[in-house]
């Protein structure tokens, strides 16, 4: 064995969108992080577009959302064609590719390759993440005699680069395997990656067509005598093709190695036919058989993880491939740089494979139904619908639910929590509402404003305290909280009162709604009011949250948006209660930044002298 | 004199905001374009911050307003404080920074600095437009005996390298000197700066503040019985201060010279006491006495054009000097564009100075009245609200109108036309509606789809189109001006139709409404309803244009936004003697672009065997 070159404190194995997005949690901390891949770059073309609208608000905490969002296609309405009696295909169904709660678009596409580039210069501008491509394991080990001291490094792994064909050592506290769905950690690991192939072989393509089919920029199912054919449009007038190969009748005999772009583009003209089609460029294509599998484990020993593709594979048609690997590293991501900052319990790492193996089943089921759903050529208008409603809670994220755990309260205080906010939840994701800066005015989302810096948060909600006994109540919970604070650091409160902006001044509130930093004052990015603003409407963010304006609530967000618990205005004892149990042992005190981003400006909270250093 | 080295088409001198607004509206060309500048690259921190709609829209048709916008501070809220009868100060009014008309934030600030550097990174991203640092002209002659050739290169320049100590000698079909309020090109072509300086010295910071004034996120201004502190909210918590050196007392006496930083401080915490100020960071400051001045020529022999700071000097506070100069270089810009490429009557070049010379001339008198509105401490709330509603008509370019020219249709036609669409005129600019796509659904911004590419639009709107006479009328005003087009090539169609979108099918429409390219097909980026989006809301496309839906009318519009013309559906006559006058003489055959952006997607319009190469 060479001699140990590098010491990590998180080693990411895999630079697709699972890798890139833990590796962006670890952004403005001072961690060692190290992402290696075997490829020499990101991916040129092809593979996964579809972002559903919690992909993007991720992005937007990592502040690349808006940058991604740009160059992407909006997808707006689905269309449906079937073959009418003489067995010509007609539009039999265009629907609103809407979901009324989510208040913006379900989903955007985008060239996976663009998105990690975008991704991937952003570890470059934080500078805390160096990527090595060219780069792979040829061995780990675990010293399991090491794995229960948390200062320790007891991962060894051997890298090799395929460029100058050297071998590195390097020491690792962590590591994440997202090394796509033939992980060459979860074979090492010996993980068993359960489930089968189904029978029917697709073609995949990247297309610009040269058609007359009317729908070419919509989402589009169309089923003909002659197969289906499922469209969705994307960026720089592609379009991309899923094509069944076997011409709607599954056969097992056909091989998708055998199969070529001509094959794919011939079997869609005679689908689209009487419509003409003629195939522009053609960046990529590819052919498959899908596999349906999810695998046993997703960690080793709690120091070793797996994500993304390496635990999961299905159809892309519900474009959910990339939209999983990015929650996932999203999920892994947050949970490592807490228990290295925080000190805190690693019983927390254990909550990685409790929550996100129940949500790779999920997909599994979700994908199965999805694929027969699609095949259907006999569903009408409302069952279409309600199919389709139904399977976008569970593909836009607004309908999961992570299980009780140490990050999300048990199920008895959600009974009464539910009073309190009754369309949040714990274990849920907060929604991206619209809030109004009282400060300046200025309407931010919420998923713009938190920006992925490792910190839990508290969002209080007081209801109106422009009035009179609850500006009080307002003010003893600030006292309150400032004491608590004490023992519960590098934990930020964002207030959303439901007052009229101008009747609050912002000077008169406690201060630790408002937090004073020597070198830039105090801080104007912490208090917002659900107000109308001047040019973009009103959020309405108590009656989307259910929170009554006299009652108020408090609700205490993880680092990814999640609740973990929702409690009164008055029970602060039970976030005190939940910080104890997660056994935060050493205080990191964050400081003050000099560069706000013009989104984010996430100016920490320092309490100087109450913070125990 | 050094053997020439370089022959260009257009030489800008100086890469402050008009000479790279300029430089922006010749990327995607052919043409040689160069940019020179004295300093060692784009300004570090300070000088001017705000940026109007109008050049937001601008910085859109470049493609670069998203990325500008999102680094930006938002003004919302302007406040005035006034001292009371005891000499304390109180906020007596709170005016909403809104021009309804705009339906967007009329102003948001971000330091020049990091405005001219993703100007500068828009021109390196399209390559046509190189940037030489650290170099500055020492002579510029022009041969008269070739002016009037248009192949001629009859400018011969001579540059200094300041960082290498080397002369070069380059010939320029044109020249633009944007290089400052102390243009050297301005000196050497003796042309006179006429006005004077105000009597009142100011200090300018930009500095983090650390403040319990309880308005310091707003815009405000602050009349003391110690003088005048105005403040605009910046990005990165900074905040721009205007202060009054003399106390509100004009002082011919001080020098602007001997005035420090911390004058400037002591200054401003007098005037806000007894709210505490204490200095934070402060990146840049600056203190002089407001010169207001216009140049008495803005062009020399249309081949030499002077832009910006260097024809017009006045008070920074009405935030109008970068908005002004990026105006100016966008109108000069295009039109040498235009004359190049389409090689047109060269007269074209005459009405940068028959458009813009007026425009510095208003803004001297607005800034002067602006200046003394501001310096009142009597403004009642409604003359106040007037005021400012009459100034915004004005810096916000809404009130601004071209006169009658080559390129601005005459006011006979325009009392005809503005029957047709009663809220647009001839020589003003496109409102900023939004449109919804036809083929995707997918809602934009005009000016994010009218990308500068130095094409003329043909905006038609022709009323509901899928009722049996209209959807006729629409077909022969197709066959009209595909017959037209071979005469005006280089011209681009889009349509605006009042139809549902539901009830309208693209493939359907006349094809010169959706050219055809050989290569990527049909365009689905030229037809446009004015319709409810998904998740956007409705434009309201006609109501705001006040177009009847009914009768319809097609917009002849510039390059920059401006109305060249209105007439009938019928009076297609009307384009074509339009462009005879403009004396197009050479057909550029624009080829479809391969690699389309995002947002613009600016497939060109080509007739293929129609077009007269």
């Amino acid at each position: 064995m060479s001699p140990v070159s590098d010491l990590v404190d998180v080693l990411i194995i895999g630079a697709g969108p699972a890798g890139l997005t833990a590796a962006n949690c670890f952004n403005g901390t001072n961690l060692r992080v190290r992402v290696i891949d075997r490829k020499d770059g990101p991916e040129k073309a092809g593979r996964a577009d579809g972002l559903k609208s919690i992909s993007l608000e991720i992005l937007d905490t990592f502040g690349i959302g808006d940058t991604i969002l740009k160059d992407s296609q909006r997808c707006e309405e689905i269309v449906l064609w079937n073959p009418d009696k003489n067995g010509v295909i007609k539009r039999t169904m265009t629907i609103a590719d809407k979901v009324e709660e989510l208040m913006k678009p379900r989903e955007v596409t985008l060239d996976q390759g663009r998105i990690e580039a975008v991704m991937g210069e952003n570890l470059q501008k934080h500078g805390s993440v160096k990527i090595s491509w060219n780069t792979q394991p040829v061995d780990v080990k675990l010293d399991s005699r090491l794995k229960d001291d948390p200062e320790s490094y007891p991962i060894t792994v051997t890298l090799q680069n395929n460029a100058t064909d050297t071998i590195e050592t390097i020491c690792a506290k962590y590591v994440i395997g997202s090394d796509g769905a033939r992980s060459w950690l979860r074979k090492h690991l010996n993980i068993k990656f359960t489930g089968d192939l189904t029978d029917s072989t697709w073609g995949v393509l990247n297309m610009i067509p040269k058609t007359n089919f009317p729908d070419i920029r919509k989402v589009f199912v169309v089923h003909s005598t002659r197969g289906t054919v499922m469209g969705v449009p994307r960026e720089d007038k592609l379009v991309r093709f899923y094509i069944s190969m076997d011409g709607g009748h599954r056969n097992t005999s056909l091989d998708a190695k055998s199969v070529t772009a001509e094959n794919i583009v011939t079997a869609a003209q005679a689908i689209l036919h009487p419509y003409t089609l003629e195939a522009g460029n053609i960046p990529w294509w590819s052919a498959y058989c899908v596999g349906q599998r999810v695998a046993d484990e997703f960690s080793h020993q709690n120091r070793i993880f797996l994500a993304g593709d390496a635990v999961h594979t299905h159809s892309p048609k519900a474009g959910q491939g990339m939209n999983t690997s990015i929650q996932d590293g999203y999920n892994i991501g947050w949970k490592l740089r807490y228990c290295l900052e925080r000190k805190c319990d690693t019983a927390l790492l254990s909550t990685y494979e409790s929550e996100r193996r129940p949500i790779a089943q999920a997909l599994i089921n979700f994908d199965r139904e999805y694929l027969e759903f699609f095949a259907r050529t006999d569903t009408t208008h409302d069952e279409f619908l309600k199919a389709y409603v139904a399977a976008q809670k569970f593909t836009t994220g607004i309908g999961i639910q992570y299980p009780t755990s140490l990050v999300v309260q048990t199920m008895e205080t959600q009974a009464q929590s539910h009073f309190l906010a009754t369309k949040l939840a714990h274990g849920m994701r907060l929604p991206d509402f619209q809030m109004v800066n009282q400060s300046d005015g200025v309407p931010i989302r919420a998923y713009h404003r938190l920006s992925s810096d490792g910190r839990f948060r508290i969002l209080v909600f007081p209801g109106d305290i422009a009035e009179g006994a609850a500006t009080d109540r307002f003010s003893r919970l600030g006292d309150r909280l400032a004491k608590g604070l004490t023992r519960n650091p590098g934990v930020e409160i964002i207030t959303v009162h439901s007052s009229r902006r101008a009747d609050v001044e912002l000077m008169d509130l406690h201060p630790v709604f408002r937090p004073w930093d020597d070198e830039n004052g105090w801080n104007y990015w912490t208090v917002y009011a659900d107000d109308d603003s001047y040019h973009d409407g009103h959020g309405h963010v108590y009656e989307r949250c259910g929170i009554d304006r006299n009652t108020g609530c408090i609700v205490l967000l993880r680092p990814d948006g999640y609740v973990s618990l929702i409690c009164g205005l008055e029970d602060t004892g039970a976030i005190e209660g939940f910080f104890d149990r997660l056994k935060v042992k050493e205080v990191v005190v964050d400081i003050g930044k000099k560069e706000v981003n013009g989104d984010i400006r996430g100016d920490v909270l320092t309490l100087g002298s109450l913070i125990q250093v």
